[in-house]
Formats: C-alpha cells, structure tokens, sequence
C-alpha cells in the first residue's frame, strides 16, 4: 500500500484503519454539520499524504475544497441552516482574538490557523480530518455560503486554488489598466487569468512550451508569451503592473522581474521553497520592484471569491474523479495531467 | 597611481589629466553654474573609481552629494538666483516626458536618469563629471535649495544617503505606531534611523556586534538587537513592520523576514547583488510579507528630504575632508571606519 492508498483507505469503509473519517465529533454551539458531495484535490494533497514536509500524521485524511449540504447546526448557529450548500476550505479555526483575526485575516492569525486536515482541534487536541470523506463537523466562522448560481462540483477548487488567486489580485488593487502575467497554467493559474481579467486587467500568460499556447488562449488571456524565448522575454521588459507566480516549484524569477514595470509586483503564490537561481536583488532596487508572498485568504475574502464567481459567472475547469481512482490521479497531477483541477464525487464513496 | 587617486588627480590642477572637472559647459537656456563648498563620499564613488561594476568610463571625478552656491543661471531658470546655495544629487537628467519623470521620480526614468557623474549628457554625449570638483552646471531641474536652517556641509549626504532612506520610509507610509528596524549602522543606516524617528515610529539598530550597542544608542535608536545573538533575533520574531535594509554586502535576510509581521515588509537600498544565501519564498508567503527595493529618489522628494530635515533638525554626522586625504578615506570607508560620511571641503581643492 504506498502513501495516496494509505490515504484513500483512511476514508473507506473497508479499510480496516478504523472509522477516523466517519467518527466526527458531536456539534459543539457553533458548530455545522455537513454532508460532503464534492471535494478538490490540491497539490498540497499529494505533499502531505506522501509526508512531504515531514510534519504528517497517519493516517491522514486530505481535502481542503470541500462542498457540501448543512445536515444540522449547534444552537448558536445564526447563518447557516439544514439544506444549506456550504463550503468549507482550507482551515477550520484560528485563535479568533488576534489582530489578524479580528482584521478578518485567519490565514495568518498569530497563534497559526487550525488545517482542515493534519491539524490539531484547538478543544479537544484531536487531529484534524478533511474532506475526501463523507461528512465533516465545521465551527461556522469557517464555513461559507455557496451561492446558487454557481455549479456545486466546479465550485469545490474556489475553496484553495481560487481564494488563493483571488486574495493577491484583490489586496493589490488589481483593475482596469493594469497589465497581469500569470505564470505557470495549472489549478491555480488558470483561475488567476480568470480573475485577472474579471477584474478588468489585460492579462498575458506565461508558458514554458509552444505548445500550450492555443491552450492558453482558449482559458481567455489576451497574450501568450513563450518564456524559454528570449526575444519575447526581452520585448515584454519593463511592461507589465504585476506578475502572478503559481509555479511551485523552484525556478528562475529574474526574468520576469525584469518584465515588470518600476513599481510593479511579482506575487509568489506557490513556491515555498529556497529561491534558486538567487533574486537579484539590482532587479528590485534600481525599478522600485516588489516580491510579495500571499497565503490562501481570508474567511470574509473567501465568502467574497464564491460570490465573485456567481456573480462573473466563473468556476474552475474541473475533471470529476472516482475516489477509487485516487492514486492514479496523484500520479497523472505530478505530470500536469489535468485540466485544471480533480474533484471527488463524494457519491462513489458511498 | 591607484584608481582612488586617478580619481583625485581627474580634479587637481597639477594632474596632467587635462581640464577635465574645470572645463563645464557653457550655460544652456535651463542650466545653473554652482562653485561647489562640500561633496559628501558616497561608497558608490569607491565602485565607480576602482571600476567594480566594469562600467567606469576614466578619467572619472565621482561625487554625488554636491553642496555649493549659485554664481550663474541660464535665461529660462526662474526658481534660482545667484548667491543660493543649492545641493545636486545623484542625476543630472531625465528624459521628462516618461511616466515615471511626469511623476517625479525621474531616478526611474524609461530612458534610463543621466547619473551625476559618468553619465551621459543627453545634448553633447560628454561624459559627466561629479562633485569632486569647484564647479558643476546643472540643468535647473536637477538642483535643489538648501534650507537656510541646514548646516551645508553636513547636507551634503542628505543628497545620497538622506535621500535614499527617506523616500522608501515615505513611499512605505512608516508613521507612528510602526516599528521599524533598520540593519546596517553605516551613513544609510544612520539617517534611516534619524528619520524613522522624526516619523514617529519605534525604531531599532540592527548591529552584528555587541561593540557597537552603544554607538547604536546614541543614534537615538530605541531599542538594539545583536544579529548575531540567535536568542535576540528570535524573540523579536514577528514583531516589525518594517525592516530598511541598508547593507551593501551580501547577507542573509531570512532572520530578518522572520522578524516582519504579517504584512511586514523589508525594504532593500544597498543591496544589488544576487540573494545568497537563497531567500526563503515561505518567508514571504505563509505571512504575506513583502521585499521591495528602492532607489534614491525623484527630484520632488529629494527637496522634500531637505526640508524636512531643516524643520525637524536633522543631519548628517560627518567627518569633514581634505581632498588630499581622499585615498586614506577610502581605504577607512572599506573598513567602515567613518562617523558616518566623509564630506570632502571644496577650499582643499582651490
């Protein structure tokens, strides 16, 4: 059984690892209770369920793009009632009480977010459940309406890849006039030229292969620059507001500082790595040039995202998965075989 | 001969070189002629004189901090009369008509600024010679008025040095309530701290060693951490707003980052160097803080610093020169032995 089976088995019935996914805990006050119908798959999946990062804990249950319907709430629940479409995305608490929490900004509250997976409860110190499971338990500052106009199942990647895209264009002013890049054209990218253009911004994506260009026309960008062609690198010197960097893994950063303007900004949204090649530092000093990170969003941003979406009438690209074929959809995203982005149907876990 | 004194021998009369520093342009429509009284030495000059950056176009008379009095202007200068005394910086020229020049910040000019010295003139193509000299013309764009309140020797920094520190904690709004460190205690450092202060906010020396915490203190610095002292710079994580990152020398910013709030940013002015060791993209990602550069700033600004610093009473610490030393100087600038910038005394050089 390698790590994406360990994982799919957590949340079987026939696993034989026992009921982690099912036993959910009694509602508490604030608590909802939710019947799970869809769930994303993120790469983030992938890092912890094959202990990545060293920090998981077997057995894992993954799954932060989570839809589905309120089954019943605790008694001081105000929002939310039975019947209810909800999200539930990448965190399910946070200490409530510091200043980033109070600015609505749990992502980076002061004493760390509460995971939707591989996290420890703040209550109980149990650890933290996601959704490639049938029902999940939520504190309601955690779980978000999901509008009615927006398809269920296309809706699940709004809850990572989309806040995650949506939350930097929003904080940094994205708009009409402005010239975006978006660099890399998976999950993520692919819902930032989206938003990019939503927004009202003229929108270029960056790709490494000729041969995705047509594709990347196709997903609405005004422009295609090759960027293993120099000559298109070096026209587009000194023309773009900002950059979108999805990539996650290591790559070299300067030559897209270098097509942005004094001023401009390149939001990293998916390295967390060590930056090799090393960032010039001349690239920002002698322009005025900005390198910002962004996590996620916040819960009142993420409720934003999906009504966002209803409103522009945007959902993600999205291939529907059998649970049963996790691991072969593990290895087809390592491959960037996807367009855009897995959703379980959480019917053939039943 | 060494570079340093090529340097000094391009602007004494008995060097051979030729009339090079004494031979200006004849007044055009827009120009001011100044008899230069004191020029600050930047570390700049050093790079430029032992040609570091492989761009040094010899003979080079460097300086960049130019204070002197007005004895001519051309028939279209309103703003300046004979006998003003006036500051030039580190341009000479712009294009003007750029987006960046319409807002000022003409350091950032499309067309790439005309430096002060080893520039180009944009008219003739003469190579520009800077302040180490008795005399410059400059176009009136390019010059500003030093406040009578201002001792003119000890603003001649302001002009590099001042100007450098300044607009990044203006462009970054540092206000009260802010806390800001400021690493590196050279002569940026020490006006960065100098005007972190007279904006109100709480403002803390970063220093290597121990030796120099005292020094720190009498810059006016609220609080001092040793860098070094592993157990410091961990108590003051996530604490900082702002980080004005003077050193010019590689070094490793991720202790630094990890000392920014969320939100937090760090703001480079000396560095233009490749990263090493690697910045660490979760740093800025997990926190949503943020890395910026910034370069001098435009000619409004750099008026802007020199009157701020009249009304708040603010200058350099200088060690004033005799240009016959200018070699010594350098070799002591290398060892950061200066309190805090040599401004050299034009009257040496009559």
């Amino acid at each position: 059984m390698n790590h994406a089976t360990k994982a799919y088995a957590a949340t079987s019935p026939d696993s034989g690892l026992g009921p982690y996914a099912f036993d959910r805990r009694d509602l508490r006050a604030d608590d909802v209770a939710i019947e799970i119908d869809y769930c994303g798959v993120c790469h983030t999946d992938i890092h912890f369920v094959e202990n990545d990062w060293g920090m998981t804990q077997y057995p894992v249950v993954p799954g932060h793009e989570v839809i589905g319907r309120v089954t019943a709430v605790g008694p001081d629940v105000k929002g939310f009632q039975e019947g209810d479409t909800v999200g539930v995305g990448c965190m399910v608490d946070s200490c409530r009480s510091c200043s980033a929490c109070e600015s609505g900004l749990e992502q980076y509250c002061l004493e760390g977010m509460t995971l939707t997976y591989n996290g420890q409860d703040r209550h109980d110190g149990s650890i933290t459940f996601g959704g490639y499971s049938t029902r999940i338990v939520v504190s309601d500052r955690f779980v978000v309406r999901v509008p009615d106009a927006l398809d269920p199942a296309k809706a699940a990647p709004l809850l990572c890849a989309g806040i995650t895209t949506y939350s930097p264009l929003r904080h940094h002013g994205v708009g009409p006039g402005h010239k975006v890049g978006v660099i890399g054209m998976g999950g993520l990218g692919h819902m930032g030229v989206k938003f990019a253009k939503a927004l009202g911004a003229e929108v270029t994506i960056f790709t490494r292969s000729e041969a995705k260009v047509r594709e990347a026309q196709k997903q609405g960008a005004d422009h295609v620059i090759v960027s293993t062609d120099e000559a298109q690198m070096e026209a587009a010197a000194d023309t773009f507001d900002f950059m979108l960097d999805t990539v996650p893994v290591q790559h070299d950063l300067n030559p897209y500082l270098n097509c942005l303007k004094y001023d401009g900004t390149h939001i990293l949204v998916g390295l967390l790595e060590p930056i090799e090649p090393p960032l010039d530092a001349g690239g920002l000093v002698f322009k005025r040039r900005v390198l910002a990170g962004s996590l996620i969003g916040g819960m009142p941003e993420t409720q934003e995202v999906l009504d966002f979406c209803a409103e522009h009438n945007i959902t993600c690209d999205v291939e529907m998965l059998d649970i049963r074929n996790v691991n072969e959809a593990y290895e087809r995203m390592k491959k960037g075989d996807v367009k855009y982005r897995f959703v379980i149907d959480t019917a053939t876990l039943r």
